[in-house]
């Protein structure tokens, strides 16, 4: 018997998430350049994947369910992190392989900066 | 006889430069998040200290002069470029040391950048 072309436990990933091939430099940057979404991209990096509410808290980012879900969805569609639908949760990822393929050393020198050259 | 204390060939450096200590990280991707003004500083790098009119130029940047100067204020404020006054020319130099120090990899990262993933 043919397999169910998507099962209930499907991972679904959105599609708005651009192609590595289409990750820009300048689109790339403004997506990090807000203390919020460098905060988040760092908890991301030291979490690992996470439920967009766990990452919030890792992050410590005391901000409204909607600015973390605009923040979310500027850093998605700059490439920057990969959002999957998992029932009613949403998972986040860093696209870090596409990230050092593009930008080679920018995640990580993001990522290096120290914690207080980055709150304004 | 004590030396004159300004002498006409004093370079001038502007006092609206953010010293070493006040760079951060979101504002310095701001000023970078921008397809000329990464142009610039990709410029900037490679042809050296220079003279605002040349290193648009050099940038190959077809923008009004009152955009580019626009480009540079943002640059200067954030602590990426050096904006020297002398006679009647500007001359912009990289923050290197500074950016390397505060942001180890950053600016790097942003000068190896291919070409092609700059332009939007």
């Amino acid at each position: 018997m043919a397999k169910a072309m998507h099962p209930r436990s499907t991972v679904v990933i959105e599609e708005t998430h651009p192609a590595a091939a289409d990750l820009r430099l300048p689109k790339v940057l403004a997506a990090l350049a807000d203390p919020a979404r460098l905060l988040a991209v760092r908890a991301l990096n030291r979490v690992g994947e996470s439920p967009c509410t766990r990452l919030q808290q890792a992050a410590g980012l005391t901000i409204s369910r909607s600015t973390f879900s605009h923040h979310q969805r500027v850093l998605r569609e700059a490439g920057v992190i990969q959002v999957r639908v998992r029932g009613s949760q949403r998972i986040l990822s860093l696209r870090r392989d596409d990230l050092d393929a593009c930008f080679p050393g920018l995640l990580d020198a993001v990522l290096g900066t120290a914690p207080e050259l980055i709150e304004t």
